[in-house]
């Protein structure tokens, strides 16, 4: 057995148990009982330690250096390029530093969650900063193996081959209009956009076949799939299983709508990975950014547009028996593009969101560098809120107590969040330019000629390329925040 | 460490990798869209090989022969007497024979599924051949290794400690007046239990609220299990997150009803195994037999008494808004106690079900004993459905390709069902002598009594002690098929 065949043996055994645990952890938040957590926790410790010891097995680092690359097609390479950097990321950090990092984030996690509530920032302080002191190490670990600095090492976990040196460039093109275009466009819109909130209550039942719906006519295959109930909206499984949730109010149907479609957009990038190449790291959906990119094509650009309303316009008033100014589709649109200053950045609008992600982003480059620390995050946090989005949070709990993400460890992550929104808008204008029909289509409740072009330059291209060749094969050129900038004055200034 | 927490350590990760299967099996029949199934099963496939590497690995005999037994408690020497038998049935078969045994029984059961369809006991024949030839093979291995005959070894898969012989003996006292009991009991009724079928559609939401509340009379816990829907009724997940399945039918209610009740005595038996031995061998079911005593004692027992038709027939009436002959109380018990002779083992009465299974036992034993070949099965099988049931399947369908038992190779399961209704018939008196409570209670709806004999006596007891020991502890003596007889006697015939 040749060496690439040895890694392909390896690492698809990593993938099936990988998605073993994917089930399990959309059962612990979709059906699980509350009695079943500890019992689920032995189970995921277990196949995580078991994932853990497929991917640092020696041999993969044996095959790795034995494989001859000159007689491998160009999947081939691309499969045993993410190999590489899977091993890398697996064999960087020391088992006890893993180890330690896992328990403190778990402690921080639970604290969190009663000290966010009580909006006590002391008691989470020193759980906080144990995690950073940790998050540091490891990133110092990542650093010296990859030979690059320690915050794009941990970058590198969601967004491979992005360095923070990308992202600085990014978000400073960003910071340079967006405070100003925030102001502009909530003026604009206190002056000519009044609106009226539709009245409720809208039955669960309703909103849930009304998502079915929706689902269906976006391409979400139900012979792959299921839509379910849990505290935080998700999509999980796995390509040929695609599990995606949301949660319902009785008071608001326009959350659980725009959620559905935001996961279904996850859903179908996971369902248009290559199929050929299931369970192997090329397989795998290229990076958080291009993930989200998917769901934001669909819920901000696709969903938002005024071609969707006018398809889905009369489908809300059948649903929900609406009638009146409320449920004209003006109203409707106004409602669904309306851009408020606001505290929590997973309620914010797509104007305010990258200021959210930019403060983030900064902060924990910061935290990461020791040029800040966990006891001064909250002036730090309110300061940069006043500069970016214009408003003080009142609360810790309203402000750098929001987030689930630093408590469990995670750094690096946020920023991707905003290079989707901007891919997003990056492949929607191509997409719409390549093919003047998709737009049209979508006004008739047809995503198909969408989905088809999503499907051939994104979906299907699974880790073939990196991030930046991907984005440039299927626009033109590399990411370009001047689109994201004329798609937001467009929508929000009709310019 | 010592070699005892050494076998703690590996028995511990194989019990919670089997646990992550039981819940992928769950979401597999449960929740799993038809698409997800190729995914699911190479997920499985690989869990099962990462378990069964577990179980074979050389240093559990190494640790088996190193332990001090002398230094252990009377519990953990129960655990390592069944971490004997597991090794021992673990490295017993051949790899490649397991393998070989597993494909033809996948494959098999597809054809099955099939040729059951179109009554074709030609097409199912050399697939059937081959699972036979294959388990000859198992059998005879395990036979070898552990120095009992080929049909005890498989035996005690499923029902440790208890031969073939015992089995030989119990049955042939069963049969010996079980013919003649059927036609009597079927005379009596005739002559005096005319009764009348509820007329229906009954709502499915209306049977899901009652078997909902039937399970929390029972004492399922909630906060540790769910009710769930699939083609075919389990107990699965794991002690403290029980999942029961059942299905329902418009036209009757009482299927599904019996059903659930079934099936939440399995779960009450899970729920109730002892907590501190979680994940270890000795902390799981006692054998398949006692299983089903459990499931039994409540569906058969318990819950077609007179006693729990008091109490239960006000709440039919309420539910289903019953009213007139066929919903009062005396024609509901005849309805529930009703005998007669059918084709179908999965739809037979608790008099005739034994026949079904003292068949089947016959037939099994011949097969892997080489003194019965699968091309003879259906001959063999309707002369013994005339002698034991009384008729003559006028298909195969509803003859000997009913059951998916054999197809995918499991033989020596069958004769449980049987032990599990003797001993539960066994318990259930023994328990109504112990708590004179217990009946007086079921008829107001109040399972504790019962339940807590049996938490105590069988449940909280795990592997504890051996089967045997288990029952002349709770009743004591051994196994009897008196009382087996008298209860039939008892409740079918007024004696």
């Amino acid at each position: 057995m040749s060496a690439y065949s040895a890694l392909e043996g390896q690492y698809g055994r990593i993938g099936k148990v990988g998605q073993a645990i994917g089930f399990l952890q959309w059962d612990q938040a979709a059906m699980m009982p509350k009695g079943g957590a500890a019992g689920r926790a032995e189970e995921m410790a277990t196949l995580h330690l078991i994932s853990h010891e497929l991917r640092v097995d020696q041999r993969i680092g044996e095959w790795l250096d034995a494989v001859t690359e000159g007689e491998l097609d160009s999947w081939q390479r691309a499969n045993v390029r993410e190999m590489r950097r899977a091993y890398r990321h697996a064999t960087a950090v020391p088992a006890d530093l893993v180890e330690a990092a896992s328990l403190a984030g778990s402690r921080c996690e639970m604290v969190w969650r009663d000290a966010r509530k009580a909006d006590d920032f002391d008691a989470l302080a020193p759980h906080l900063t144990e995690v950073v002191r940790l998050a540091r190490l490891r990133a110092k670990a990542k650093s010296e193996a990859f030979g690059v600095s320690p915050y794009d090492a941990l970058l590198d976990q969601f967004e491979p081959d992005t360095t923070s040196a990308d992202i600085d460039r990014l978000f400073g093109e960003l910071e340079a209009f967006l405070p100003a275009l925030i102001d502009e466009v909530i003026e604009h819109q206190r002056a000519h956009q009044p609106f009226v909130w539709p009245k409720g209550p809208f039955p669960i039942p309703q909103q849930r076949a009304l998502g079915l719906k929706l689902m269906g006519v976006l391409g979400f295959d139900f012979e792959h799939g299921r839509l379910d109930v849990s505290a935080h909206p998700f999509c999980g499984g796995s390509p040929d299983d695609v599990r995606i949730t949301t949660r319902y109010g009785e008071d608001d149907f326009t959350q659980s709508l725009m959620g559905v479609i935001h996961e279904t957009g996850h859903a179908l990038y996971e369902r248009g990975l290559p199929a050929q190449w299931r369970y192997q790291p090329v397989g795998t959906a290229r990076s958080m950014g291009i993930h989200e990119s998917q769901s934001l094509l669909m819920e901000m650009q696709a969903c938002r547009s005024r071609e969707f309303l006018e398809f889905v316009t009369p489908l809300l008033q059948e649903t929900f028996g609406g009638e009146g100014p409320a449920w004209e589709q003006e109203n409707l649109y106004r409602l669904y593009t309306r851009v408020e200053r606001g505290l929590i950045r997973v309620d914010a609008d797509e104007v305010t969101y990258p200021a959210h992600v930019i403060l983030r982003y900064r902060l924990e480059k910061a935290l990461l560098a020791g040029e800040l620390e966990v006891v001064d995050l909250p002036g730090a946090w309110n300061e940069g809120m006043q500069t970016l989005v214009g408003i003080t949070p009142p609360t810790h709990r309203d402000g750098c107590m929001q987030d689930i993400h630093w408590m469990d460890g995670t750094f690096g992550y946020f920023p991707t969040y905003t290079l989707g929104a901007m891919t997003a808008a990056q492949l929607f204008e191509s997409a719409t330019l390549a093919n003047p029909e998709i737009l049209p289509s979508i006004a008739q409740g047809d995503f198909g000629p969408l989905v088809a072009w999503l499907r051939t330059t994104i979906h299907g291209e699974g880790r073939h390329l990196s991030t930046g060749d991907l984005v440039t094969k299927a626009t033109g050129k590399p990411l370009d925040v001047a689109v994201f900038k004329r798609h937001l004055e467009g929508r929000y200034l009709n310019r």
